[in-house]
């Protein structure tokens, strides 16, 4: 289907990017092989790392003057396999594009090339007292390119939204070679078709990014940040839509099952945290603002409706120490899941207050196939992330029965309304369940879509949709 | 190009849509021949009201099977002509599309038809406590379904978005008949491209809608509104950005030129505003919340800035009364412009700082090519309404020159990072400026993309690209 990179190639390549940027050795290979889903491992025939956008575009024309797929990397650390480069071709590693451009104080903007770390963004713009929510677990490695291209969400996203709110404007490589601006740097635009949002989210299909304009906000100045614990977990996904409905608008509302947190301690006993025996289930939930006063009544609002969904004695962080805790708490769940046995990640949302029906759904279907799962996430956008776990059964059983449940547990929640993936993308891994959630009109526009921009198939083959 | 409308097909189109939604009349030609945009007017050949989506999608069929063009129609009071039947056909009107179908107040949505009139649709979110914010200055007559087609705005889009960010799914009849759902009903989705957001300002172009799905917020229980006089222009427009970095997002942030005032004061008799001879441009200010202190404290601080830009004394509503006069006030002003003078709106957007030099440019061009201007919009938006006005001009002088002066507005605001429209759309009368904003690459996206949804080019005609 596609050649082989040849010597001539790798000549062009070095022509284009420089002698040291074009990797060929072992080790480097094996590295670009995989990103954070799973064990898997794909090596690409070469790495390279380009340093601007015209190197970029004269890589995109040898390649479909050649035939090699080109696969963009951010910093590897997706759960759908969005960046494996699974047909081989050029690994294409966006992690030059480094600098953050500028941060437009007057205007509220930031313009950042994609290569930079989210949390490093964060952090420059929190500087100006400005600030971008958007913050997915991984947000100290990952890349905000990654982010835009996988349309990332995280915890703040309930309050805040996820990164296709904040993104302006895009350049971008197209997979013939052009480069383009998809928007204006505006907060409103009714200019044509919205090419920026169909860049956005669109898993390094489309094109290559290569300048970020994201809009930015004032940073809130306080928060406060409790801990729920509930001896039930349904009545804890129960009292996340109540909160809701009270007419509050937390800037967190995490849900973790008990098993998540007893991993987490187990991995990392600097957490200090003690838990009760008949504790089932905790919500994480932050209130964000300037007004420390509001912020305390929030919560005091948010005690009371808690209590009637059979919560236990909430923890409130008192010191900065302690919500640090709570939050690292938080963010080390997938890890912590990934060390104690083999599993698979899904990232089921649906409309919140569908989420205990969900929740009970995927115990259901748990006991039907004999796995056990890992439950928690983003709450309040009703985000549910389902760790399946390999626990005891064979490897034949895993195959086998793994496929299954995850169809059962992807109609659960299409039934319900959502769909099968709220912020990690379908990539690599979730493609073959695509149609469960779209039929064949929606998916021909895929592909139809996709051919505008990539007639030779060129760009991140294999990936969303064949 | 287009085949006539047959008494053949008008007898299919009566088998859809029975004898009573299919209307050869005069007065309804007439009457379905023109929008809100200038005095612009172009007769449909045939007017149906289909009532539900698969009457539409049979209209659709015998649109490509018998050559002629269908022109999808809300209330009609858009701004830049794209609901005119440009090229005779089929006017589509949406009317009969008026059921809100469901508010799911368990989860902060409304399912609707396109139909509804927005302000109906607003208070009877309202009514359960809910808020879905866009609300353009047509909002009592203007149907949802427009609003989304034309990704509307309005005043309180400053603080809470466009239509854009709260369209979660939307049922559509594509151009060749298919029917399907753009998304799923919730509030994070990465999964596949966002046709939702490719559908959302894509002024019926890519399909009909016929069902949207929209997020809601809890409705803010206070607000306060002030009314601020400048006795100079650009320093009003100066105060806008000082305001957003001092880190208060008000919920409007509007700003008028004296002479739009003016014009509104001399056609709307009942509203009683006394305003100083030297005042040349007003700020409205709002702030809204559920703590009255909190926007008590960010009134005065915004009454501390905005006097550091020479502001005179500011008028604070009192009454709901007062209130709603400035409100009035504000909103009748395209309407007392278009009474006043021929004239031709402008829907200009910038980065917000970047206002006064915008607003100083328009002015300048203004005075080049002999045309006066009123100035007028959503200024924390960056987004400034230019209504070019005829005046003493001569019929030969208006036509040479008017092109030539928007031309170069439309220069100048590209140049700012801004674009040419922010919220009224490209639609008819903006298509020939569409090569200020985007070279051939682009378009020739914006082309392709309409080609996929619409192999025949029977889908609205004429609009935002040929």
């Amino acid at each position: 289907m596609y050649h082989p990179i040849s010597p001539n190639v790798i000549s062009e390549l070095v022509n284009i990017a420089g002698q040291a940027y074009v990797l060929i050795d072992g080790e480097n290979l094996e590295k670009y092989a995989h990103d954070e889903t799973e064990d898997l491992r794909y090596q690409p025939e070469v790495v390279v790392k380009p340093g601007n956008a015209e190197e970029i575009s004269a890589i995109m024309v040898l390649a479909n003057q050649h035939n090699f797929p080109v696969t963009p990397m951010g910093a590897r650390t997706g759960l759908s396999g969005g960046a494996l480069p699974v047909y081989g071709g050029v690994a294409l590693s966006m992690e030059r594009f480094n600098k953050i451009v500028h941060i437009d104080e007057r205007n509220l903007q930031v313009t950042t090339e994609p290569g930079v770390i989210t949390e490093v963004l964060q952090n420059a713009v929190i500087e100006k007292g400005l600030f971008y929510p958007p913050d997915p677990a991984s947000k100290g490695s990952c890349f905000i390119g990654g982010n835009v291209a996988e349309n990332s969400g995280g915890p703040k996203a309930v309050k805040y939204g996820v990164v296709k709110d904040y993104v302006l404007n895009l350049e971008v490589v197209l997979p013939t070679g052009e480069i383009i601006w998809t928007g204006a740097n505006v907060l409103k635009n009714a200019t044509g078709y919205n090419l920026t949002q169909l860049f956005v989210g669109s898993e390094g299909t489309l094109g290559i990014i290569t300048k970020i304009v994201l809009r930015l906000i004032p940073y809130p100045q306080k928060n406060l940040l409790m801990l729920v614990p509930f001896s039930n977990a349904t009545k804890a996904c129960e009292a996340v839509a109540a909160i809701f409905r009270a007419g509050i608008t937390p800037s967190a509302m995490e849900f973790m099952e008990r098993d998540a947190i007893d991993y987490v301690l187990q991995f990392n006993t600097d957490i200090q945290i003690a838990i009760k025996d008949h504790i089932k289930a905790h919500l994480l939930i932050e209130v964000d603002g300037n007004n420390q006063d509001v912020l305390m009544q929030d919560c005091e609002t948010i005690a009371q409706i808690v209590e009637q969904f059979e919560c236990d004695e909430i923890l409130f962080a008192e010191t900065e120490r302690e919500k640090n805790d709570l939050w690292k708490m938080r963010r080390k769940v997938g890890e912590a899941v990934k060390q104690h046995s083999t599993y698979k990640e899904e990232d089921t949302v649906v409309p919140r207050a569908e989420l205990p029906v969900l929740l009970e759904g995927v115990k259901a279907i748990g006991n039907k196939y004999g796995f056990q799962s890992v439950c928690y996430g983003h709450a309040g956008d009703g985000n549910l992330h389902v760790n399946i776990l390999k626990g005891n059964l064979t490897n034949e059983e895993w195959e086998t029965r793994l496929p299954q449940g995850i169809t059962e547990i992807f109609q659960l929640v299409i039934k319900l309304g959502g769909t099968i993936s709220g912020e990690h993308g379908i990539g690599w891994v979730q493609k073959k369940y695509m149609p469960l959630a779209f039929n064949e009109i929606q998916l021909n526009i895929f592909r139809n879509l996709r051919k505008i921009f990539d007639p030779n198939g060129i760009l991140n083959p294999g990936k969303v949709v064949d």
